[in-house]
């Protein structure tokens, strides 16, 4: 089964919002076994979208439409799609009771911009939207399938995996089978990996592929078989043998996130963990605390963006700060025996840097950043030599510190 | 002048990862008066490279594609490309000579795979990379162009605004003005706002349209001209209609966000923050200082995830803690009051909730969550019953909270 993702909207081709909806989407559709050929972002226009259902519709079985339904009057991909299929509008008094009722309970006017919504398709199944308003539409045309949601990604979400699911099973067909394995490495760019497996990809039969994914500081390796038969332990065989090969680079598999992978060691091991940062601002902090559990090992953060902070809260002592300043071996090291003895964390991490674009100095230049990371009794410290791009450098750090901890703790170094 | 975004990656397709170049150069692109007019993602594969630049080219005079040049094996754009330019590849040695001098200085070796990569059509024009290996390529086929460029998004960045636009001012023709006002508004939805001014949208003329852009927490308003004739006027005078119908929730234009805004605010007025953060676990501190120049008035703040740094280092009596707990009025307060006094600033945050998705309770559901702001002689609060989402709850919690602080500063309320 093959499917497309349509986005609309012109606020995505201009570029004012990124679109994040079509990554889950794509992601959720292979793994119910839909080959996604092709995304597509258009114009907020009827011709738009009746030129993209052509494309989509002549090379899949089922188009996954996104944006264009919402309250307000630039939304035209309702009318746009029952014109395409040949349906009419009519006014769904079960929507609009269901939608009064949810307003009253939060003391919202319902107003006519929220009636307009509740005009359907006469040959759309709607599908509920428990996030709100908006109900999703699933089309029969000519033996395939349309599926159009909102845009707003927790609705949209929310009426894929719940509604959309149930209806979805009776339409697949499976004659094709995709398995993926996805190996999640950090600490080592994509091209010395490869020459360091390349003995063993090289073995690969024709119908596993391999794909090397890199993003800052971490690299996923990614089989993919596509066949007729059940490839699953071949792929699983091929996977361990490239973990052997580089055990010290692999921190999890699939959708594990490096903050995941260290929350479980430590937690398993029994472990705390603070962080004092400078010029990670906090993101290190987000890093570790958006994944669900965090509590139950990390204690918590000083971000100490100022001078002050780094003096009263991680007992950096001025001397320290006035010799070596405030981006060096010295301080990240006073910052984390301080940071340690201050949270009563088993382990820590320091983090103090010039992330640019500004403060650079000729020995310090934009980029130099120094952390230190260990116990109380043994401190291992580490300069980054990174680049003028602000944001770049606050990720690379937190991937770069998160990495540094995980090592520690598994005896890599 | 017209312009198609190609993506190219199976990544994508299956959402491995978000393609965030697209908006970054449809942004890009319509800012130099290209109107992008499709994104299409497709597959690493000659066949769709092929049917993309087929279907591109026949809308478009500018194609940008993206992805697919790099140092691993599965790249293939550069040879598809080529191929269906009827361009042959040699070896550009003026190439293997620099990326050999740029991994002599890093230490690393080079390999043939990065030989593979100074392979180059002789009917492109090679752009430098200064941030990777593989450079761009921009060709001319049939009186339009074709760009081609690396995935890697600071690489991508690199070769557009740096080798590309000393290229493109030449092909540009400007018969359509096109001119965007953005206004960007925080703490009201998007349905009412449009109810408020809806009598002034009323009058725009046929040229000028109206969008309405919600994400969590805010709603930007984006005006566009598209003309023959310069427009400008017309359009900032019915934005400053606008704005005048909706002060209190207007915090900036065009790509200011909400954290830029707090941050010119608190400098201008001479103002100190910190922020005192639980369930949010240092995002509220990350958005404050991603942007450059926070440390002008941001001066740190205290993750205080655990019980234990909420009583050491924010001074949150345990009476209190055991009374009302963590998450309640009369714990954020003493946070508030204790941060203050702890980092000596002139206003500050504090925030304590769950997030989610575990850890509610009968009586404190998942997404309850307190904030605290003010000065030390001036706390508000605020209960926010949020959603049962824990990133969505972190993030919504945030912009909250800097409205909150926005608003206090500005004398709203």
């Amino acid at each position: 089964m093959k499917g497309t993702i349509v986005t609309i909207g012109d606020e995505i081709l201009i570029g004012q919002i990124t679109d994040t909806n079509s990554a889950w989407l794509g992601n959720e559709m292979t793994q119910l076994g839909v080959e996604v050929v092709e995304i597509l972002t258009i114009a907020d226009k009827v011709t738009a979208i009746h030129a993209a259902l052509d494309t989509a519709l002549a090379k899949s079985d089922l188009v996954v439409m996104t944006g264009g339904l919402g309250p307000t009057k630039d939304d035209i991909t309702k009318k746009a799609i029952a014109e395409y299929v040949g349906s009419e509008l009519y006014l769904d008094e079960a929507l609009v009771t269901r939608i009064k009722t949810y307003f009253d309970a939060r003391g919202i006017p319902f107003t006519e911009a929220h009636k307009a919504q509740c005009y359907m398709p006469k040959d759309a199944k709607s599908l509920t939207n428990e996030m709100g308003t908006a109900p999703g539409m699933l089309f029969e045309h000519q033996g395939k399938h349309i599926l159009s949601m909102p845009g707003v990604p927790y609705e949209m979400k929310n009426i894929f995996s719940n509604s959309f699911l149930s209806s979805f099973a009776p339409m697949q067909d499976s004659a094709l089978k995709i398995y993926h394995k996805t190996i999640k490495t950090v600490g080592m760019g994509e091209s010395r990996i490869e020459e360091k497996i390349s003995d063993i990809v090289a073995e690969l039969p024709a119908d596993i592929s391999m794909s090397y994914l890199p993003s800052l500081g971490t690299v996923k390796l990614r089989l993919t078989a596509r066949s007729q038969d059940d490839k699953s332990d071949l792929v699983e065989n091929f996977a361990a043998r490239i973990v052997e090969r580089i055990p010290e680079l692999v921190f999890g598999y699939g959708k594990t996130s490096l903050a995941e992978s260290l929350q479980e060691t430590m937690i398993s091991q029994g472990l705390t963990v603070t962080t004092a940062e400078s010029c990670t601002g906090g993101y290190l902090a987000h890093q570790l605390t958006v994944v669900p559990g965090s509590s139950r090992y990390y204690l918590g953060s000083i971000v100490a963006y100022d001078y002050e902070p780094k003096k009263s809260l991680l007992k950096v002592s001025p001397a320290t700060l006035e010799k070596y300043g405030a981006v060096s071996e010295e301080t990240v090291k006073e910052m984390l025996v301080g940071l340690i003895a201050s949270m009563g964390s088993d382990l820590g991490i320091a983090i103090s840097g010039i992330a640019g674009p500004g403060g650079g100095m000729p020995d310090k230049p934009v980029g130099t950043i120094w952390m230190a990371w260990g116990s109380k009794s043994d401190v291992r410290t580490r300069k980054l030599n990174l680049s003028k791009n602000r944001v770049k450098n606050i990720e690379y750090t937190a991937v770069a510190a998160m990495n540094a901890l995980r090592k520690f703790v598994k005896k890599y170094e």
